[in-house]
């Protein structure tokens, strides 16, 4: 397996020229392609329809390139909430069969697989069955990836569904009961409960210490490689693993670090200086106002904005810091990381290019 | 002569708490202060009330301590939006006749000086008027604060008024017409033209070079120490210089740098190095969303969000950045940065305390 | 008692000019002041700062004229929000004993009682304590004003607490639980108790028959003239009874009526039909965006709205259509009707001046 | 000629659902339709791309059903923003050839024609040649239509560009310079220019009465049936002219009023009361915020909100003015009246069915 990471700029939540550009060049062959990861230029919380927006229009050219069937199979998953310097573009993931290019003995390279869950109910969103099923999923994916051990994943991307005011309205008519009755509240739900599913997946929690209660409660409990997104076009989870394969080839890789609030530059820093000489692919990272009102003992006033979502100041506020580090703002930098790397904090990672200097 | 800095966190843009204490515990001298440079939590724009809010507050708070009187003579400004990780707070800047600790030969130590200029008439703001005033005002206040060289001031912090409707009737009604007849734009007229009088002051640009033409045009002609505030509050402009003088005392001293665009923490990197050891007391800085639409070649979304303006954008990403570096997010970034060092740039001010290490 | 009410227009929520002039002219005489409840710029949720900085302008204007003793003594009640065609303003009230113009036998005048309760605790917020202190508060008013039937009560404004992050931090360091742990839904829940405090008071709703768990919950029990106001600026509450008195003199008098849903114009449409040839003096009423989703069987999109909270769009769907109808927009709409007429509805009040005509 | 007007709910901006039922049911003929006039729910102001979505969506939605060419001769025209009680839902208008249903002799019915201008430099949006070419195409719609007199227009719905920053950075690299310079103002250049251009068309102006310099200057130069949106999804203008044709058959039919200004509700009971018995189909009305900063005498907050864009606020106002009357949410009602009716008000157009009571 040999996996290839292109990112393309986007002047809208449709715009594919860049995209065609890159295929009529040969570096991103449709048919290789097994997923999209954008960041789109809506508000990323409950009505933003650039997601949506993006998805229909990402499906509907692959489809004209590969066929329907085909362009079904690509997951297209979207991040809503380019605040700040973070520009919108679209991570194109493509996955082939290397050929004749076998990965040094002992070396590991990019790997990545794609699983999803089956459909949820709304009651059983932000509680114990959805980290069951996103438990299995990630396991599920870790096997397609051939990546054999748990500290060879370094991100797990997963989109969920929420909980839009029809789906609880379903839950009340059939009696049931679900975890919280306000959908720009079921986005974080929905969000820490996928998160503590890819925790137990990778050993970061024991099952039988998480239950329902634990979601969005026990923030000690978390992943540090996990970034989940929520959004009203899904009703069951997709997720995407990345991490290290022997069985992979190609000249990509990755690691993590884990931010412990959101001005932590420390932990990317040290996989640039721990890796001098590569080059920087791609940064992911999940952004979170910190739940306290404090970042470094100073008083934040993110939480209590009742124009600006706090989750758009997070995203802006790490977005900067990460991509001041990096030097580039076109990064993958998703909101709301409730059990995503501690409280305040959250994972990032890095997919780097062995360079031959 | 002898500056004290002190920072104080605000619970509110009414909260005195925190410098109530101070004042009790001693470390500030209500007597002694000469200015106070808020950062308040509004939206920084046409309809934020919390800096009229703050100064009410601060105003009374000190009348009730010093004599209405005395408390008119000290200079509020306030600078609103705290986007991200900022922290809503107050620097509290005292100016003591130093008794006995003399200015090592050759050293110099931070002074400040302050001065307004007249009121100007509505058809005057961001056009040369101004400009000339605001550079006189300058020149005034480096001479109360006996900096001899322009080199020698590093941060001219200056709040000027906007065109209120009221405003452009009233010019209207004389047949007058003014710069630009928009609110929202006309607090960059003002900001813009309030740095141009500064660059002048400090020799930065030609007087003859510069005219009515210029102000929000003419990007490449700014001050590398101009930060301007604008606001509703006032109908002239207030001016507070910083910078080092052989003629005060005290450990605290002052550098700066120029951010060449919202990610660049290079400047305030290089300050810190530079000045390895000195103890970081505040830093004061400008921030902007660049006026071409790109950051690092990259495109950003700040300047077409019709639901979160751009200066609040700019706020969040620069403030997370210098925050990250500093390590601390109670730091004075203010938004808008025309004619504040570069296009998409602005300028970065550290004031520094010596430490005996 | 005769009781006059003046509304002055406020060009900003420190604007006094208005209120002076009327002060100067002698249709407001200070010293008989009772009340000012006013209608501020901001966005009527968590953080806004024009209430508070209305009231220190207010409380500071009125000490300066009757004393600081005094000026405590007038209830200050601002509600935030003027979106849409409403007009930032203050009505007035006032009291005064009446001399030589006593009431027509068998005809009842306006009449205004104030009244507090104590301070709550943060966990009493939003339940049974704070719905049996304000039923006990609305007593007391009423017989301050000296209306007798519950149903010559016409308006019951209340202002009351919030939760914010401090409070709840402080209840749950003494092992308390509170109602509900996000700052901006305590506000919903402190204006459910309240107003299910009024209901209580007036008959409403038997005192048995209400618990913790019907606040924000049980739609169906509501007060007819309950309007209720949260804020971050006092730990009680504050009552306003407007009613009718046999025992009150003067040309005003108040009538009611309730809307169902947020265009249900008919109920003003009603009173001023029903009290033709009587001038307006002042509207108010509550809005509030229906919990259904649905206004008159079609979707609103008011609850899903990430960018604008929903009180905003309520006030100013409510506010044009009552200001249409009585053609002026200088009228107090205030938003977050819970348990304040019926769901998705509320209580509109007029206060009419009795015309010779 | 037979018109036919059905409105469709739309849960999202993607949503067809009740549209293919519709269809279904047979109520709505896919060939037979030639336009389709949306309210999305996005902020109707720069990024909006709910509007680029649906047209996406419904282009895609006709083009399975008859075929790509046939869908790109419909007119999608969205209007985004559905503040307050507003609905999101397409207004879907067919027209077919009368079969056996000929007008009764002297009787007008509802006629709708379709045209379209050439694509525009940027340099001629928001100027003359915006407004000549958008009077012809007015001109040929109406000639489509067979509607005789301009007193038979009764609303002309204009879909036109704006200018976005790619836009302006061409003009200047040819030397040219646009009407305004600023993304969001362009929009109110370009629906000032159209609706100018309808006034021409209609006769309400004469041709050499107008010019560049009364564009968002001469606010007494309007047309009374104009209704023009602007967005960056075309480069050309879009124009549907409504009228009653004596060529014309069918049950429904049109009339229109003037609104002077956001809380004007008589020129719609006006019409209702005139055509008492017929059924209202679908009211068309344009919304802003009156430019003085004052309706009826009392100060709006519109203009100098930063937090929310004053067509919001007037959509919200306007729409639940209309929406209370006629009784029914699911309106079309657009923002930004730049010439059309008076500064402050706007157009109302109301779509009647004759009954047989």
């Amino acid at each position: 397996m040999k996996i290839s990471v292109v990112r393309v700029p986007a002047a809208s939540p449709s715009d594919t020229a860049s995209l065609r550009a890159h295929i009529e060049e040969g570096t991103i062959h449709p048919s290789q392609v097994i997923a999209v990861l954008g960041k789109t230029e809506g508000n990323g919380c409950v009505n933003d329809f650039t997601r949506g927006y993006a998805v229909q229009t990402l499906r509907g050219f692959f489809a004209g390139l590969i066929g329907v069937e085909a362009a079904d199979r690509i997951s297209f998953i979207m991040s809503g909430g380019t605040e700040g310097v973070l520009a919108p573009h679209f991570t194109v993931i493509s996955r082939s069969e290397a050929v004749g290019v076998p990965a040094a003995a002992g070396s590991k390279a990019l790997a990545v697989g794609v699983a999803h869950t089956r459909r949820f109910l709304p009651e059983e969103l932000g509680r114990s069955a959805q980290i069951a099923e996103v438990s299995a999923a990630v396991a599920r994916a870790m096997a397609e990836a051939r990546i054999e051990a748990a500290s060879d994943v370094h991100f797990v991307q997963i989109k969920c569904p929420l909980l839009a005011d029809a789906d609880m309205a379903d839950a009340r008519a059939r009696g049931a009961d679900v975890a919280v009755d306000d959908t720009y509240k079921s986005m974080g739900y929905s969000r820490g409960a996928s998160a503590l599913g890819a925790a137990v997946a990778l050993g970061e929690i024991r099952r039988e210490d998480i239950g329902d209660e634990d979601v969005c409660q026990s923030w000690d409990k978390f992943s540090e490689v996990a970034s989940t997104s929520a959004g009203s076009e899904l009703a069951y989870c997709e997720v995407i693993v990345f991490g290290n394969s022997a069985q992979a080839s190609g000249e990509l890789y990755m690691s993590h670090g884990v931010m412990a609030d959101a001005i932590d530059g420390k932990p990317l820093l040290a996989m640039l200086a721990d890796n001098h000489g590569a080059e920087v692919v791609q940064v992911l990272a999940k952004a979170e106002a910190d739940p306290t009102g404090l970042v470094r003992g100073r008083r934040h006033t993110m939480l209590n904005d009742s124009d600006i979502n706090h989750t758009r100041h997070a995203r802006a506020a790490v977005g900067a810091v990460l991509a001041s580090i990096v030097g580039d703002p076109m990064i993958y930098v998703s909101g709301g990381a409730e059990h995503q790397g501690p409280a305040g904090g959250g994972p990032v990672a890095v997919i780097f290019r062995r360079t031959n200097a």
